[in-house]
């Protein structure tokens, strides 16, 4: 199941696809700002979106897209502004910038899918998006990732890209993902785009499953802030140039493409969690004990989710109390006389009463880990046991740090 | 409804009540720390508690005394240990705490009701406590609200204490209150001890609707920081010594004290909001053209509780598109093209677009409520409304500041 490795390529490792990314002045610094995922073919294409009540044009725009027909050829994502409670205005804009890479791109309308990010009820700047559509195209390459997963970043430290490779009927298949967001992180999605690309051959039926069972077990489970965005997608394309035997139905090769596509998702929501904004640590909740696999995972989540835990992570604090009186109000019912709660190799409370451990090497472990920020052995990782089934799940976070405030109070003045 | 007013006091406003407060030595600080309200006669009692799994020995052992006979006649509470996730010697402790008291009083062991907040996880000093109830008990006197409400507090700065006079049968009547809380400040209920005192003479069924009727408009209408407390715990004590018509069953007189009642626990509320840890200002966001008050209600914190909109306020940022996005994401359903926002009275938001508003002036409103914190005018005023019908409801919050962070990052170590 797990026998995949890790390539280079990002959205471009798999067969058959362009990216690119280009400054075309929609965000006042002159970053990189539109990007452009496009695949040689017609490619079958899934999409997980924000629940908001509160929606981008972009997404009611995917949303009817992909229900009219589950395919498409390009994605066109914009930083800067988000489009979003820009009512009527804001749907044309989606729909014009659709249009005008369509016709860049030689291709129909109706396979471009369109994305965007940036500060909620400011329109896209068309004039540059419009004069920025030739260059981009111009630009895209098999060797684009890069470039595009700068041009989606708003406030993320880091750019977020990972490709994954395994075989199947013998031949070599990949799925590529970049992703951004590193604030108004939570369940269900955030403010966290994030771009698939796969050259296996499959179904659109069962595409769009195994992405929404993926997002479930990913991008549903990290929390920064407690805030949903009103702009959260993630698009997944399958263009089955890897040219291996169609997938159908579940099996042995469906499990195996399902597994690597939901360890894709896995690892770009653990980036975004860990490029939290003021982020210094990734924190890892894993809850077992649970009626079941859900209940786990909102426990996990409100762990995770904690602004009195997260604050004392940032102080590297051993505060096992706040873990339990999380643990407590997630609104899954457990006997708190069973809880046991571990952080890191400390075990701090068993039976639902604290046990004496070494206070200065735990938060020790909790230091080890700052100092690897942005390595992979950065993680603080929590585990607890309600002691009532067997259920299981993981959240990631970070810590709440002054930088959270900062970045949150200046953004758009 | 409203013929109230406001007089001096807190818990001994009202007839027949003494209270203390005394530093004991639970405290590392050396600040008071043990807290009495005391009623001369067996007074009507009622309760409303945390609703998380995990439960202070505290809260167990009142809601098991309240479930036995609704009458108590003396509240005790201690500040420094929370006495939660403490197991069978937490639970003992709580016991005995009770019976040195009803010792010290001369009165029933099972008229005492008890109350904790501190760190999670630590017993009460017994010893300490145990010391500290004969002074306790002379100190009690009819002046001593003040003193009870400075030994409750934990990270508090400022005590909170309220007390309304009205008449029913053409005789005084009074409620008076002392309360604490500025972090872990959720609904439902916080890490939020809330004590009530009044002098009519109620049936205890009547007299616990009351009460939790009057939380759900108050205390569960407030968010610092989405954690909710092990401890939290709202007592009620009303103890006939106003000398007016026993109250048994809805009407006039009823509806008078319970409007009381809830003015009582709105402005305590509204007090632990606006000393919510590191707040500069106090939120409080309206909400109308909802499905039903509960929806409207559960709208507002969802405003009042985001991340996001509270950095943003801090930085006097006046970004209503984080506004929207927090009411998107409510779990109330509504029409995104009906969405109206308002902060203070510049409207930002009509038709679910963004309009033209005077930003200086926005900020300047939110800066101006800064200036006045702890004074009557330091809100900043939150209107959503959601196009969709009739019911409104009210939360209240702050903003979040570096110190929210620098309080909970070195609380315990």
């Amino acid at each position: 199941m797990t026998d995949w490795h890790e390539i280079p390529g990002g959205v471009t490792a798999p067969k058959g696809y362009r990216a690119a990314g280009i400054a075309a002045g929609l965000k006042p610094s002159g970053a990189p700002d539109l990007a452009l995922i496009y695949s040689e073919v017609e490619a079958i294409a899934a999409g997980v979106f924000t629940t908001s009540q509160v929606k981008a044009a972009c997404v009611d725009y995917c949303q009817q897209r992909l229900e009219a027909k589950a395919s498409a050829q390009a994605i066109l994502c914009n930083a800067g502004q988000a489009n979003a409670a820009t009512g009527a205005q804001g749907w044309a804009d989606a729909l014009e910038s659709a249009q005008l890479l369509a016709i860049a791109l030689g291709i129909a309308p109706e396979l471009v899918l369109v994305a965007s990010t940036g500060v909620i009820g400011q329109r896209i700047r068309m004039e540059q998006l419009r004069t920025g559509i030739a260059p981009l195209v111009a630009a895209a390459s098999e060797t684009g990732s890069g470039a595009a997963a700068k041009a989606i970043v708003t406030t993320d430290l880091v750019t977020k890209s990972v490709a994954l490779e395994t075989s199947i009927d013998g031949r070599p298949v990949r799925i590529g993902g970049i992703c951004k967001g590193s604030g108004m992180i939570h369940p269900n999605m955030a403010t966290m785009l994030a771009f698939v690309t796969c050259d296996a051959a499959i179904s659109s039926h069962l595409w769009q499953k195994m992405l929404s069972r993926a997002a479930d077990k990913s991008f549903n489970q990290i929390t920064v802030d407690g805030d949903t965005s009103t702009n959260d997608t993630l698009l997944g394309l399958a263009n089955g140039q890897s040219r291996t035997p169609a997938i159908t139905e579940m099996g042995a090769d469906a499990d195996k493409l399902e597994a690597m596509l939901t360890e894709v998702c896995m690892r770009m929501a653990k980036s975004v969690a860990r490029d939290g904004e003021g982020a210094t640590i990734l924190l890892e909740v894993r809850v077992a004990g649970a009626p079941d696999d859900a209940a786990a995972r909102q426990v996990a989540r409100a762990i995770a989710g904690s602004a009195l835990l997260k604050a004392a992570v940032f102080g590297r604090d051993p505060n096992w109390g706040r873990i339990a009186a999380a643990a407590g109000r997630a609104g899954v019912p457990f006997d708190q006389e069973q809880l046991q709660v571990k952080l890191g190799d400390f075990l701090m409370m068993a039976g639902g009463q604290p046990l004496p451990f070494d206070r200065p090497a735990a938060s020790a472990y909790m230091k080890q880990a700052a100092a690897g920020a942005y390595l992979k052995d950065d993680t603080v990782l929590i585990s607890v046991n309600l002691g009532g089934g067997i259920g299981t799940g993981i959240a990631w976070g970070c810590d709440l740090s002054y930088d959270y405030v900062k970045i949150n109070a200046e953004y758009t003045t």
